[in-house]
């Protein structure tokens, strides 16, 4: 008989009801979201991202006003995407690299776009343990992907985090790949410069990355280039600059630099924000940064309406069913893709 | 007094009624289209792709009856996407393979993509005359983009148009990207190989492609290597071979090739046609053919709705003028694209 047992005789305090139990959190007012993430307090920061990511319907009201509120005030960051190919290095890169931001002044804030966040749960704790010292860091703010959203879903939470962020003060955003396929393409259509870290000895190293992530890079970086490592470093530069060379220019003039960088050399990470200054000022004269983002948040509109259109059609019970039953048959080539696709659609339209 | 108003007097004839003058075609039935079409008929063959570029409801059903017919017999040719910076010659090259290809005993269609063929109709008169032997050559066929289309209507009648070639016994279809802009990831989404034509001279002849274009090749031929051109051709080629290399393999196991190529020289040409064999070889053998060409119809089917969901969307008069109104305020920074996209779906799915 266990210890357990012998209190039994001991009369038990009366079941609390499961809604009294239930802690309510004073919700504040639009306007206290406002006034609070506008002096920079983190907490309520972190409670209007939480918002965001919500699915209750109450929740989205309030974090659209909230959202279309700081809009009045964000836009003053750069924001900066990184991504690189496996074993580059990005955790460590990110954390030696925010941490000399704050080092001259900087806020800063590390988002990460993860479309796989759901499955692998871990990555979401991952984030935090990964850039130690960022992440206790007074001057940085590190929020993990949401989980349990579309490739679109994670992007739109990715861009409205952007705007709590930048109303919140923070003057960098940091916008990290973490899963691979098409989160390089989403977080380029969301950043101001886009960052691609290599490893040197090219080869097998590339294998990791997808085709066509070369040409959206605004600078190419060789990690690791120290010890042992910096001839191998420097031999990869040097490779690498002459292939940018055979790529069409950008629209922007900027010619796309190439270098090594070593998180353990202090002018090495500086050297890397140098190259963003200069790429914000230039493209700043030029008129392509602002333009470059209307150009984003346009673009951003049609491709939401239709992420929109797309699921309430595949969320349609019979249309499931009858793609379900055509797609075998268009993969034997016995109907065609074009046939099949308008009687599907005149059919989904004429309810 | 002129000739004509001496000729009064005479009796006119009765004039014909307007529907009496139109020479009716006899239409042929769907069994007689399909008939003609397996055995060859190039006159019927083209009366069925006309029907598919046809927008009267009454031929799109016929079309659609021939071409589902069609599929059956189809698929048994290899289809090779060209595209090329302006100035690499690409239809001085298509000439030459072509009639190549014709002399190897190859029955070969010639079609292009080009959504701008609207505006520049001389386009459409023009790839009949640019490509003056070919266009006699009884084992050639040549078909100009179809004009008056978006991007993906001309996508649609491409795809349409090479069911209806194979059908007819064209071994080799070649897809000609002749616009610029998007033609180029529309033509790589239909071909099985796609070979991108360079000048040698890397710099500014290289504004005229788009960025990861070169990233989508199967092949790149540097063009006009002959006369004084010849060393600097080579040199090219080797600039671009080190390039390539460090771009992330292709999931096909296929080696991009970088080669030169003059039309004047037999061997050069020939050692085209060799490499896309090759290319064809390895990719049947490893299975990746035939997978890549059931990925690119099952891509087609959800492009087309997604095509077909946004046209009945944004042809809508309310929503267009809707939009109209939140564009500034999109631009302005005023209206979050996300809420304002939720809205506009919301009103146009009420209905």
């Amino acid at each position: 008989m266990s210890a357990l047992h012998v209190q039994q005789g001991i009369p038990q305090p009366e079941p609390v009801s499961p809604y009294l139990k239930v802690k309510r959190k004073k919700r504040l007012s639009v306007d206290e979201y406002i006034a609070e993430i506008l002096a920079g307090n983190r907490v309520v920061l972190s409670q209007a991202i939480t918002l965001i990511e919500s699915k209750a319907p109450q929740d989205i009201v309030i974090a659209n006003q909230i959202i279309e509120k700081c809009m009045l005030h964000s836009g003053n960051s750069i924001r900066i995407g990184i991504t690189g190919v496996p074993g580059a290095g990005k955790s460590t890169f990110i954390e030696a690299f925010g941490k000399y931001l704050t080092s001259i002044g900087k806020k800063l804030a590390v988002l990460a776009v993860d479309p796989s966040s759901e499955r692998s749960k871990g990555s979401i704790l991952g984030d935090k343990t990964r850039m130690e010292e960022l992440s206790v860091d007074p001057n940085a703010f590190i929020r993990p992907s949401p989980s349990g959203l579309t490739l679109g879903g994670v992007a739109r939470k990715t861009r409205e985090t952007i705007i709590l962020c930048e109303a919140a003060g923070f003057d960098v955003i940091i916008i990290e790949t973490v899963g691979v396929g098409q989160s390089e393409t989403v977080v380029k259509s969301m950043v101001d410069f886009f960052l691609l870290l290599m490893l040197s000895g090219a080869g097998d190293e590339l294998q990791g990355i997808k085709r066509g992530i070369m040409e959206m890079a605004d600078a190419l970086i060789i990690t690791k280039a120290d010890g042992d490592n910096i001839a191998k470093a420097t031999a990869a530069k040097a490779l690498y600059k002459s292939a940018l060379q055979l790529f069409p220019k950008n629209e922007n003039k900027w010619e796309v630099p190439v270098d090594t960088c070593s998180v353990f050399l202090k002018e090495s990470i500086e050297n890397i924000w140098k190259i963003i200054s200069e790429f914000e000022k230039l493209t700043k004269e030029n008129g392509f940064f602002i333009k470059h983002r209307t150009e984003q948040s346009i673009k951003t509109f049609h491709d939401w309406i239709n992420d929109l259109l797309q699921e309430n059609f595949y969320s349609n019970k019979l249309i499931e069913h009858k793609i379900n039953d055509l797609i075998p048959e268009i993969r034997a080539g016995k109907v065609s893709p074009y046939h099949a696709g308008i009687e599907l659609v005149k059919e989904y339209l004429k309810k």
